[in-house]
């Protein structure tokens, strides 16, 4: 009998063409499937929580597998899954799941960081890591209109292909965090789900407050189907990182 | 009349073979004249405070030129040089500087980092900028070896290339400093001049005594030119960073 088991894998987004399998791209998901191959000998799907985006890192990213080989504990599994995965892809965590575990029907949420430099120059080991905005922000602008995202709302003015989401597009956000320390800007975001580009989204928007290009009520009118008003802008995706998925 | 500039660089050590210029290969010297030379047309050579070897990274590297075009305030070089370098390579600061300022010779001192992941998985973002050690180390031992190595002594027994030097082998280590935070070891190491791979063989000789491969003593017997007892280690490249050169 199939085993399910639970993965935890961190990666770096840069070298990949985002989380999902794709012909001929470079994907986590691939990386995974030809790896878990290449130590079974079986074509196993890794159904993951989520898509991340071309670019975008994981430091916990969750997935699942249904194991029929009993050869491997999760512990050994995980060790042999990193001496043949590249160092850009990591499982940090592999164990034993209840047979019903789903990593993204189960997912009760999901915690994404945002990271933008704020200063004229960018330091060359924060290449990839971080939005490089060299005009100052207003950070205080930038709270406020984060502080508009929080709670339930629907979010189809912060998706990039509103209306094909077969789940609706109300979600909840749990919290939003702004903390800057020195150049660096940290957003946060606990949700309960995240929209396709949503993060980024909201981001490029809070920004572009931040950047006295947008207003804080343009951000709030911005939820539901009505008119957009204002620039809309992504941020892009080597700022982003997968933080957590709650179940 | 050229003016003497000065230049703080930074840079990420993995895509580069070194500092110094080296016929056919990639380095960050090399990148920086041929930049200098797109902007002013002229091949001007880059003087650093010292190598660093391929894959060392750099947070504030030092350097200067000799600049005869009066075309360029330092402000508008270091825009002018940014534009131009890749990512990996920032100008951090630049400034006019006294026609007898340089870069090597007038430099005072140098702070170096190395930094150790302790754990056994290492995390994906970290690939390339630590040194990865799964088993576990005894720090305290770790911080007995690296006290031995502050002061005044002949290092000869942590350089590479033992004799080589022209300014002998004489140096002084005015602190050393080792901090653990989680599965992070970073060790500093504050001294007026460092000897080929002094650092790198240093933090190796560090890390056998917390593996227990090496005593604190065989470590204080390596000074100067006496036969060497145990084992020897070069720490790689990848998690040494030139943090700062005092003028």
């Amino acid at each position: 009998m199939a085993r399910r088991i639970k993965l935890v894998v961190a990666y770096d987004g840069a070298p990949f063409a985002g989380w999902q399998s794709q012909l001929h791209r470079n994907t986590v998901q691939d990386q995974l499937e030809d790896a878990i191959k290449r130590i079974t000998g079986s074509e196993i799907r890794v159904h993951g929580a989520g898509r991340t985006d071309t670019g975008v890192h994981a430091l916990a990213q969750c997935a699942h597998i249904d194991l029929d080989s009993q050869r491997f504990t999760p512990e050994r599994l995980q060790a042999a899954l990193n001496a043949v995965l590249p160092p850009t892809i990591r499982v940090l965590r592999c164990h034993a799941a209840a047979p019903e575990f789903h990593a993204r029907f189960s997912a009760k949420g999901k915690i994404y960081r945002y990271r933008v430099w704020n200063a004229p120059v960018l330091p060359p080991l924060e290449n990839g890591r971080a939005w490089h905005i060299s005009d100052p922000l207003n950070v205080e602008t930038m709270k406020l209109a984060l502080s508009k995202l929080e709670g339930r709302h629907d979010f189809a003015g912060f998706a990039a292909n509103r209306g094909k989401h077969t789940s609706g597009t109300v979600r909840t956000i749990r919290a939003v965090q702004l903390k800057r320390r020195g150049p660096f800007l940290t957003m946060v975001f606990d949700g309960d789900g995240f929209l396709y580009k949503m993060v980024r989204l909201m981001v490029g928007a809070t920004v572009l407050c931040g950047e006295g290009k947008l207003s804080v009520t343009d951000v709030a009118q911005r939820f539901g189907a009505a008119t957009r008003t204002g620039p809309r802008l992504v941020a892009p995706a080597c700022g982003l990182f997968l933080v957590r998925v709650r179940y």
